[in-house]
């Protein structure tokens, strides 16, 4: 107790350093306060019992600032802003060469990125948690591929699994499924596109099926139509093979809410045919004169009550985890369409999303106050097109102007496509924020499979 | 020295087990040490006896990880990602709004960007260690602007300001002058733009005359032509002024390498009328089918031999200012043209500014190396245009195509402006970099007047 209570006021210390300094007065003897010892208490080399990995889908520095100024202003502060160890990470993957030899691929999709911090290893865009050649694109060849999912599993930690996309997109299906192609989402999708990889060519099946193989404890998203695809024998859908593994299947928030405990099976919550509804209404983003105005603020409310918040999904999860749970759990949080409003070109969709997983982030660190013998892991999955410009800047490509909280403009270019959805990925390196038991080894610039290690504990 | 010895020893853990990490194979635990009880010894609450800041204009992750990625390669490490203390800043600064408060502008110019962290305050777009009110642009009206370089000299310090732009450009000017606009940078400049503020009408005078007027130690860059320019009373040149006052002016590299001491006077070396040529020869970015190819590299060679280079200025600054010194030095080093070739949409004027500004870090982390009680700080003013996009990405701007050092294409889009030479800041937070005393203050989210603070040496 007295060890949390010491802990929350170091933390109050950093925070306030860093924020008050903005109208600290200048002298010749600093008054701002250094850090270095409350840095040095908060270092702490034990392996974590649970570990909370929050990804910003999409989330560069750039989506991270836009968010910040839109939603908390110049002198506001985000929760991920509230986490001491901050580092940065490259995401490059692999892409086949002339020769025999991969070379770096600078702007990977989001199937290699995720297997980087779940596996990590690298691999070819579009791959999940298997190796980058046609021989590794087989049944039974994952070897040196196993996830932080199975590891945390083998060790008997329960596992959940959150995203606001469908539930078999390439984030959430990177430690929860082995498969050549992200496409490969349900049956039918993987009888198409991956059949040697199907349940009935006697390999792993879709990422969905081998979501219910993997029995992770809570599953929530959306992508509810994969699951209504037909196993390969015929049988039935593959929401009733979840059934008949015992998951508890739920389909609004109310069902949510009102779940407490794991103890009559495995949680899978789909809230969506497809990804989860945005927080905020669309804005997209126009040619000069552009769209929105210096006056314009974004439409709240788009999400219908039916489905739950991501915020709300992350709370329940960690409840459902945690309860009578000596061995720990492991937890992975997505906050999907940051990225895919950012294709869009939609400022207010990305905004939105952005500070929803933001309050996901604050409910991870509200726990990990309490239980400080949790890792919080916070960062992004690969950088993406939006950027702020100047408020008179006239770009080239789609942009729009808001007024941020402070009641000043700010303008938001895409220029990355030439069409709105078009817009595309970015190479900058992205952020990583930490907090508790081995967070400081995300200090520094490393990459993004550096991460896997501080996933699963590392040595010393 | 064993000292010595043990933190070299420390640092090489902390980058193999970054720069190694993509290469280990997943295992059920972790193989990659942890970098807790190495972090922990780094850290050192002492205030630093000397302080180098390096700053690279308008270098954000974008722009460093292009550098990576063209110069050393996926698996490769710059100098400035080896430093283990790691966070980010936000940069806006003001705007008078429409009542008596100032607005946040969130994509700010370079000079309230060096004001923050020379002073530690907030102020308008080109003003230079001033207040943002029009009260506060006339002479004597300083308060509370004090800057890095007077606590310095104030503390006996020696003081190098290192820069390959104009001496009197903004960055260099930040912790050199109070100005209101950055374009009074010579007396005549002054006599048009800001005639209240002329060494003639009872002010401080221009930029290049508060220079002088501040006697620091090492005075490195280009911008001669301003130096030319004929004083308020008509009585010579600044140049005269300066070497009236003492200074020893140098215009050559061969000049600057025979210089062994600062006995016979503080040193003016002013290297080319106005910018330093930059090390690359230019590629300008172009609209489809874009600029360059998969198989083109930049062209080094281009910057003459009576310029020396920044990690040559940067080696000579921190000589002559280390030399029989006790009270230590404050040295302040831009890579400066890194902005200015992205504002032109120049990738590889770019990419060869930031290897030479990665290669003065280097110089500079030799030397904290041999001498811990060195405070090293690597940070950017603000972001800038340059995107890593897809190699096969069509962007509506201007985009041109590179080979990396690892065989492998690199794509690159400007589209901030729609003409080349218009493109634009942006305002994505930047990051910053650390080793040494306080070095761990720079860690987590925080705005870059904090920066200030860590620089004149933090209480505790």
């Amino acid at each position: 107790m007295s060890g949390t209570r010491r802990r929350v006021a170091l933390l109050a210390t950093i925070v306030v350093g860093a924020a008050g300094a903005a109208g600290a007065v200048a002298a010749a003897t600093s008054d701002a306060p250094g850090n270095s010892r409350a840095i040095k208490k908060l270092i702490d080399p034990k392996k974590p019992k649970n570990v909370i990995l929050l990804v910003g889908d999409g989330m560069g520095d750039a989506e991270v600032t836009l968010a910040k100024y839109y939603g908390k202003g110049a002198r506001g502060t985000l929760n991920m802003e509230k986490l001491p160890f901050t580092g940065s990470v490259t995401t490059w993957n692999l892409t086949p060469g002339p020769g025999p030899e991969y070379l770096p691929n600078y702007v990977p999709d989001s199937a290699p990125t995720g297997t980087a911090w779940s596996t990590g290893k690298k691999t070819i865009d579009a791959r999940l948690s298997q190796g980058p050649s046609e021989e590794e694109a087989v049944p039974g060849s994952n070897e040196g591929y196993t996830t932080t999912f199975e590891i945390a599993k083998r060790r008997g930690m329960r596992v959940g699994n959150v995203t606001t996309s469908e539930y078999s997109d390439a984030t959430p299906a990177a430690p929860s499924s082995h498969i050549s192609q992200r496409r490969c989402q349900g049956p039918e999708d993987t009888r198409t596109s991956c059949p040697a990889e199907s349940k009935g060519a006697g390999g792993l099946g879709s990422i969905v099926e081998q979501q219910i193989d993997h029995e992770l404890d809570v599953n929530l998203g959306g992508g509810k139509a994969r699951w209504e695809q037909t196993l390969d024998d015929g049988s039935g859908t593959v929401l009733d093979y979840a059934e008949s593994k015992g998951f508890r299947v739920l389909d609004n928030a109310e069902d949510l809410a009102a779940v407490s405990s794991l103890r009559r099976g495995p949680i899978l919550g789909l809230f969506n045919a497809g990804n989860l509804t945005t927080e905020y209404a669309p804005l997209i983003a126009a040619p000069t004169p552009g769209a929105g105005g210096p006056d314009v603020r974004c439409t709240d409310g788009n999400r219908p009550a039916n489905e739950p918040s991501l915020p709300a999904m992350t709370a329940k999860a960690i409840s459902l985890l945690e309860r009578n749970n000596r061995k720990g759990f492991f937890l992975q949080v997505e906050g999907a369409s940051i990225d895919k409003r950012d294709h869009a070109s939609d400022v207010c969709g990305q905004i939105g999303e952005t500070l929803a997983f933001d309050r996901a982030v604050g409910v991870a660190l509200e726990y990990q106050e309490d239980n400080p013998e949790t890792l919080v892991i916070v960062t992004a999955d690969h950088a993406h097109t939006s950027q702020i410009v100047g408020a008179e800047a006239d770009p080239p490509g789609f942009y729009a102007t808001l007024q941020t909280v402070d009641g000043a403009p700010i303008r938001v270019s895409y220029g990355t496509g030439k069409t709105p959805p078009g817009q595309g990925h970015t190479g900058a390196r992205i952020p990583v924020m930490a907090i508790g038991p081995q967070a400081s080894n995300v200090l520094g610039a490393r990459d993004q499979t550096d991460l896997f290690h501080t996933l699963i504990g590392r040595r010393g």
